[in-house]
């Protein structure tokens, strides 16, 4: 009985830690096929992440060669191990990052160890009591000094990681100096291989593949401004036409949309700083304006703001009257005339051609506008309570706002045009200026003379309908 | 004469090289003035950052023991730089960021050291021609899956600097395997000088005036509340009170603050990340609810939007009507009051003190943001176009959206005064409580029965003045 009972504990255990065993695998297998997908989603929304991996593991293995091949080890020996820790450190992403580091990373090498050798040499001076104390005080002398300098935003935005090998270096020569030989062999060895590093990381991201930041910050502005467009098409759409059942769907969308280009700041001025150090390439020169792309991308999110806004008011389709249907027509010109500029713009920006087909929009937009303002002029609101009409204000302030924007962001991209050189949709540049011309002389017009023509596929809104 | 001539040919140069030197001198000198007041500026503005500066030299100064007192020195040899090296590379501003990158670095060593040495062993199995190429098999594969995984956004948050150290360490390891004797006392005496480096920062980081990401994060997040508190006031003070000689310089301190709040979300990000990593101190137990903060910080920044927006559209003084001034009471009431809400909610925040002393103020804010939405019912743009009134409507809808705004904040706030276990403001929560629960009361209410309760110091406005 005794035994039979001890038999069924061991089977019970055997079934115990069987089921055990069974769930975790379960649950590892579960969590590795997630981690899986989720690699594998990442690794299609942007390829270049896989090569530049591919590219980290390449440069390795070609300053690897230093150890293996014995000529190239004799000269360098131990210090060898300082190419591949600057490889590993100085590749990035972006060709302009690995630039800056590289850049950064040898400067910072061969100013820090003079400095160093002058440090350990005065301090020699001193004899050896004295010795350790006087490098003690010349290390915190420039490590806090150095430490401090960082703080200095233009230095952390490009000088950062030069000011930290600076520190390094400083200190690992000043003070190794106490126990080393032959410290200026040393030093020079060191800054050997580790230019060999930079080079190897610089000449890899440049020819295998590169990845550009301002081509990057090209895109990245260009997109959020064709999303920016979208919207406001949308946003017309959506008034004159609305469909309940995608709605949430297409709430959802916007959100992240709209977010995504509300904090796209940060990136952007990375991208811009890094753009900097990246040598001419493709369409972009040298020196190519990446500060005005900066501009835009403010007032890219100065206008997105107001289409964050303007999404939270869509007027019911219960509350419809005449007024109503014309006031919507309204709106729906404006927003779409803007969406269709903005767009345009983009366009422009990503083709590098003048942005003169964007300029017809505008006109139409300014329009548009001024209708809608003349239409709100009018009598609108007999009959009606401000809380039932504030939508309607509301949306109306906002589009008349982003109808500013628009022309804002424009005039930003027309000098960024003439900043970069883009070219003209036929070679000249003569349509891009009459219809420049045509913009300034409305500009120059009160806004109650502007003459009602609108662009053919557009509903119609003539001060006649709106009295 | 031709001797003359000469002569007055070197006084000419003399002269102008003085020029020159003197010219050269002033720029320097005025660029070096400029340079040391910008570094006061900073030290004036945040001295943490110059003790910070000072204790990174102490830090250096503490491993540079290992390299004067000869029996330490015994112990590691060659190797002492490493723990230099780690102290310049892991010191960082923050006591998270600081115990963040030594833990990453500590362990991202013995990992990468371990298995650089298990590829070594397997690639020495091949014999001499075929151990680089294994090693270079294995480095490739190594590098190239690591640096994929610092793309994964959650590995990039908080262990990106983990995985840069791994990739570092095994190909170093694995590497000079193939041309050092001793690999694996090597591997320990770095291990070794790292532990001991990243030790001597995290010490000097928490004992000499530690600075803590995560009461950053709190100050940052209650100091954001409180100037959007400020603006709304000033605002409910412009209205009923304009002077337009403060105007611009008013404009221009309100666009750099309100920008300084729109653009906080990447370093309320980075420090809540930062504050993962820090032990309880002070207020803040080990694992105090930082992402909550986030929560707070977003709602702070979608209600300084409105906020931004609400500048725009001041109410031109010439158009005082006695409709005017009705209104302009109602929106100064409601601005006012959401001001103070927001400013009690700040202190509350600070304090860590239960945000019952906020609650007055909110019911305040609803009840005229109540009488305001009743007021707008009544007809009030009898004989207007909707042009004149429309920043009225902007201004209202507005107004009507960052009171909802300020009630989701206390909300929020509330929630973190749960988590966090905020203290009563006379060491019981009964205060709190009753509050609360008058809110909730208010919430189930239809808006035109809320008692047109107003606060004693504010201007009234009932129904019975609008009717």
């Amino acid at each position: 009985m005794e035994l039979e009972s001890g038999n069924q504990e061991k089977v019970g255990f055997f079934v115990l830690g069987f089921l055990w065993v069974k769930r975790f695998t379960k649950k590892f297998l579960s969590e590795m096929v997630e981690i899986a997908e989720h690699a594998k989603k990442i690794a299609r929304d942007d390829p270049r992440k896989v090569i530049h991996s591919l590219k980290v593991g390449l440069a390795l293995n070609l300053v690897s060669l230093l150890y293996y091949i014995q000529p190239l080890y004799r000269n360098f020996g131990e210090n060898t191990m300082w190419a591949v820790m600057t490889v590993v450190v100085v590749f990035e992403f972006t060709v302009g990052a690995t630039i800056g580091k590289g850049l950064n990373r040898g400067l910072a090498t061969l100013v820090g160890g003079a400095l160093g050798l002058g440090a350990y040499h005065l301090s020699s001076i001193a004899g050896k009591p004295g010795e350790p104390i006087l490098i003690g005080i010349l290390v915190f002398l420039q490590a806090g000094a150095s430490t401090f300098i960082r703080f200095f935003p233009r230095v952390k935005a490009r000088y950062d990681y030069g000011m930290l090998i600076f520190t390094l270096t400083f200190c690992l020569v000043s003070v190794s100096g106490f126990r080393s030989d032959d410290l200026f062999e040393l030093a020079r060895e060191r800054l050997c291989t580790i230019l060999i590093g930079a080079s190897a990381c610089v000449i890899v991201s440049i020819f295998v593949r590169p990845v550009w930041a301002g081509e990057d910050l090209h895109k990245l502005v260009a997109l959020n401004l064709e999303r920016l467009g979208n919207f406001l098409e949308g946003f017309a759409g959506e008034i004159s036409n609305s469909t309940e059942a995608k709605e949430f769907e297409n709430d959802v969308q916007f959100r992240v949309g709209v977010n995504g280009i509300l904090d796209s700041k940060n990136r952007e001025d990375i991208l811009a700083n890094l753009a900097r150090w990246e040598p001419g390439h493709g369409q972009f020169m040298y020196r190519h304006p990446w500060k005005q792309y900066l501009k835009i991308g403010n007032l890219t999110r100065q206008c997105a703001r107001r289409v964050e806004s303007l999404n939270s008011y869509l007027i019911p389709k219960t509350q419809a009257s005449e007024n109503n249907d014309m006031i919507q027509v309204a709106f729906s010109n404006v927003s779409s005339e803007s969406g269709k500029a903005l767009k345009e713009l983009a366009l422009a920006i990503k083709t590098m051609i003048l942005p003169s087909s964007a300029n017809p929009h505008i006109t139409n937009m300014k329009i548009a506008s001024g209708n809608l303002k003349s239409f709100l002029k009018s009598d609108f609101c007999e009959d009606t309570n401000l809380l039932e009409i504030m939508p309607v204000a509301a949306i109306a302030s906002l589009l008349i706002e982003i109808v500013i924007c628009v022309e804002n962001i424009a005039d930003a991209v027309n000098e960024l045009a003439s900043l970069a050189n883009f070219k003209g949709r036929n070679s000249n540049g003569g349509g891009r200026n009459s219809s420049k011309r045509q913009c300034r002389i409305f500009d120059q017009l009160p806004e109650d003379e502007i003459p009602h023509v609108i662009s053919i596929n557009e509903p119609t809104l003539t001060r006649s309908q709106t009295i």
